[in-house]
């Protein structure tokens, strides 16, 4: 069905049954074939890009609402989900429904509550629903032009990403369980959007004492396979209680 | 007027003026006689204390609505002002209007977004509105039982500082122009919520480069007057854009 049609005949019930003008973008990161790539999706009709989101029920936790909105677009569950920044300008939405009657739920004004997740490539399954041409992951590099305030939210998420680095487990959200030192940097370099000395950072990361050297190695390839790392977690939670960089 | 009997009144006004659900609540800091102190309200009959708060008007940027609402409170327009934390469960504020009517615009279910303020002791000045007996400083350390969720959200509130410490121009906010090394040293230690060693804190303030030492020292007391410092606001901004503990 045509998307206006669709949103028309689901208003009243929208009306009923969600929080009015609050809503919910949720940005989810996944790093896979060395690179960081985050979630889109494009609007059925008009061929927007955008983030996944949707709307809190009167009877459901903020935070539970960002879980169900997940779990409908990527089917999983248990995935690293963390609030960041709640997006509330005047405008910020309503012009991507400028062909609507005013009355109908989705051109009121929302404050969007941002969330961003950090979800293993292999376990998402990406579902295309009525409202959407398209599921896809994107490099966080080539990002296309996003609809509405979508591209502020998008880097709002990168920042605080940055900014909680050494504070939350974010690594440990973003690799598979078993890595190579080269992914692990790489995973730094698309986080802080910079190139790291490869020395230095072998030689910080290893003075923290939170990482399990593997009795095995990454299979295939022509040269020599690089040895495999995971998290030791209870070393990693601890050392992130204090912020990675050190104590005062 | 007693509260109830305002509240009642406003109500009709308050459907009409502001976005339904929505709130604001703000955690506003200050630092003096070495301390850190947040600013509390009690709220009239029912002799509760809380935060702050108020409302997004419609047609309001919810950043404004918070910078409005501080005005309110405090008579000062240039604090340092940071949305932090939005907080959505279910039952977090209808409790306190437990005796109202359920279509009392108080009683409905909130979604309050948390900012946290950096003001100056001695710009502030406080007023106690038409719904508080009373508007006060508060130690951190000795705060009073708080209603609906507003511990959680100082408790939020003061954790994001701690997180933001080396990110954000939190000293500089929260310290006079001029201050002495102590000063310094007791809001870190006031922030982080433990002791720092004196030798090792001196070392790496000094270490960053951020600090001009003034050619004056603070007058009065007995002891040797402890010399004065202030900011080197560009230094101190560049060195922040990189996180105070250093580069990877």
């Amino acid at each position: 069905m045509e998307l206006k049609k669709l949103l028309e005949q689901q208003s009243a019930e929208a009306w009923e049954k969600y929080i009015p003008s609050l809503s919910i973008d949720c940005v989810i990161f996944s790093f896979y074939e060395n690179a960081l790539h985050v979630l889109t999706v494009n609007m059925k009709d008009q061929n927007l890009w955008g983030l996944p989101g949707g709307y809190v029920q009167k009877d459901e936790n903020v935070d539970d609402a960002a879980m169900r909105i997940l779990k409908d677009r990527t089917g999983t569950e248990n995935i690293y989900l963390q609030q960041f920044y709640t997006f509330g300008n005047l405008k910020r939405s309503e012009s991507a429904f400028e062909a609507y009657d005013d009355s109908i739920w989705n051109k009121q004004r929302f404050v969007s509550i941002g969330y961003y997740a950090l979800a293993e490539h292999s376990q998402v399954k990406l579902r295309i629903d009525q409202y959407s041409n398209a599921v896809e992951w994107k490099l966080i590099e080539t990002l296309p032009e996003f609809m509405m305030d979508h591209r502020a939210i998008f880097d709002k998420a990168l920042l605080t990403l940055r900014e909680q680095l050494n504070n939350h487990p974010i690594g440990y959200n973003l690799l598979p369980e078993k890595f190579t030192m080269p992914e692990l940097q790489k995973l730094y370099e698309a986080i802080l959007g910079k190139k790291l000395n490869r020395g230095n950072f072998y030689r910080k990361i290893l003075r923290y004492d939170i990482l399990i050297k593997l009795d095995e190695s990454r299979k295939g390839g022509a040269h020599k396979a690089p040895d495999l790392y995971s998290f030791d977690l209870t070393k990693y939670n601890e050392a992130l209680k204090e912020g990675l960089k050190g104590n005062w």
